[in-house]
């Protein structure tokens, strides 16, 4: 599907021809790429999750996956007979298999390249593939990194790179008909972009027209739009979420928006406020992962996540102090747990909560979905 | 005073050198600047807020603003008789003062120049003037103005540029003996910088050491150094505020934090979280004007300042998220008030808060320090 014919629609006060330029259309068919992804040292880890995201929800290829720590195993380990791609100690074992791209598949704090990886991602240009990065520090301006890959006649795609506009919100009204479902965590790293897209394809599979608003760098990878909120500049973050969902209305009635960070990270919550606001969902999914009890990176230091009905409780205050929002559902990443545990601990949320609970990357988006459906049909 | 020589603490995980890059060390005496101001069709309004802050407390010499719908007027008529500014048509007629820089004394929403101020701006240059600017369009990063400016020698200083490092918050603790002061408000352009140095100012003349962490260009321009924390990489918004506490520990054991936006402000609240969790402040003052309803720009959109008390406890509670702070204070913005009604005004909040009040600017800030003071000593 391409939806360069989209229509966008433009309102008052804006520079449309700007305001174009964070959309990337989706690549067709033959634009697509073969990938190799590195994930040295961190595959099946939480810094992996744009490895695993690409891997799991995107169109595109995945050949191998580099992490030498890892070689021989198989990604199939780790999500399931679907996904037979091996993981190998190095690019030269990879490059048999024909890849066109080598995608950096970490998400680290901050965002920087591990130094040791500038190897190979030079030897990846110099065997004509494209370098794909979600990093904050972009390969494309790198001076060592452009000048190899302008010899060689490769491209550097920095997904994380913010929109050229500047617009703060305006308070656009979501357009009549639309439903926006935005996916909020207890935490960091716990499945928010996984379980929008699983709404979103529950929401196909009902035969609904939908759309999911990538608002990070793995998102934008597997949809081939949207914009890295955590890299915005703060005043425009709210406005930018705005227009992001004012683009997805556009595609479809139900709109998912990938949710970034926690309201109670020390270091991400500015970039979550600024979505909720940005977004004024009509509802809000919940994402926990059952026996994570520190947030993120700060394990350690004090920086604990909060009861399931209390985190619930200050969504809606927070999201109320611009536009009224209902926590409409939880999504529970239940991967620890073997099957009976994980359903018994669904239960024990549905009932703690009073709201509908389900792990939708692991059981299915089905049952959720209805839920945020009949909350907001 | 200059504090080139003051010590920077440093930190595990970061990299000083590029930490030091936004530190502006205060200009020695013989390089203070001698201000026209630029305040086309706006002095004394709210987007002149730059100007009348730069006025009210710089430390450099300001000889005229140009307003040519004001012209003939002085600057004492709105800030009182401390202040015999003129104010004139046009640059031509500043110039015989023999001014050395040109100050852009507005803050627009977005923040870009307006189209018609190309040409004084040109003329300044042109005249040997330094161009002095807050606006998020860097004057520095036009072509006509760069290009002009070498040609004079002159400097395009842009006090929004953001610092060049990438940090996100590590949950550096406070220093012991240190109180973080934050001020917040019930809305943008409602004073919270101008409270900030009132207060400061209080604790210097109780033979305190304090220090002012300036967030905004116009706290910026003022005090010589800080962040303009709306410009910032949203990831990195919560680390680099929680940097310049750190700084701002350094110089003094009072630290009064410029608040930014407000909490329920639809366009700018993420800027406002972002600084609250950044900070995690001891304690906040609430800065509030009487008889604003509506946020500002957001007129006429349904966007209503909310009571103080409803206010208050939503400050704690999202401060809590992070670490537990309290609103120790409010001060109102009382200058639409004589001055029976602000008094009666005052003290109808204090009975309504339960927290001492005051109008710092207008009627010093002393009683307002002292209370906090007394809640965070």
């Amino acid at each position: 599907m391409s939806w360069a014919g989209a229509r966008w629609p433009t309102r008052g006060q804006q520079l449309p021809t700007l305001r174009h330029v964070t959309v990337r259309p989706l690549p067709s068919p033959p634009e697509r790429r073969r990938y190799v992804i590195l994930a040295e040292g961190e595959f099946g880890e939480l810094p992996s999750k744009t490895a695993i995201g690409v891997i799991r929800y995107g169109r595109d290829p995945v050949l191998a996956v580099i992490d030498s720590t890892r070689a021989g195993r198989n990604v199939g380990e780790w999500l399931g007979e679907g996904f037979d791609i091996p993981v190998v100690a190095t690019l030269a074992e990879a490059l048999p298999l024909r890849p066109t791209a080598l995608l950096i598949g970490i998400a680290p704090p901050g965002g920087r390249l591990p130094p040791d990886w500038r190897r190979t991602i030079l030897a990846a240009i110099d065997a004509g593939l494209d370098i794909i990065s979600g990093l904050h520090e972009f390969v494309s301006d790198d001076p060592e990194f452009a000048a190899a890959a302008a010899v060689r006649g490769v491209e550097l795609v920095d997904h994380r790179r913010p929109p050229a506009f500047h617009d703060v919100s305006t308070g656009r009204r979501h357009r009549p008909g639309s439903h926006v479902v935005l996916t909020v965590g207890t935490d960091c790293a716990i499945g928010k972009m996984s379980v929008a897209l699983e709404l979103r394809r529950a929401a196909l599979d009902a035969g609904l027209s939908t759309s999911f608003v990538a608002t990070g760098q793995t998102g934008i990878m597997i949809e081939g739009w949207g914009a890295a909120v955590d890299r915005l500049v703060s005043d425009f973050t709210n406005g930018t979420v705005e227009w992001l969902v004012e683009q997805g209305e556009a595609q479809g009635d139900w709109v998912f928006v990938e949710g970034q960070g926690s309201i109670d990270h020390p270091a991400y919550s500015s970039v979550t406020f600024g979505l909720i606001h940005g977004a004024t969902p009509h509802g809000m999914v919940l994402v926990h992962e059952p026996g994570r009890l520190e947030h993120h990176g700060w394990e350690g230091r004090g920086s604990f996540l909060k009861a399931l009905p209390e985190t619930i409780a200050m969504h809606e205050a927070v999201a109320g102090l611009v536009r009224p929002s209902r926590v409409v559902g939880v999504a529970l990443y239940t991967h620890r747990l073997d099957e009976s545990a994980a359903r018994a601990e669904i239960a024990r949320v549905a009932a703690e909560t009073g709201l509908t609970t389900d792990d939708p990357v692991r059981f299915g988006g089905e049952r959720l979905f209805d839920a945020v459906r009949a909350a907001l049909g």
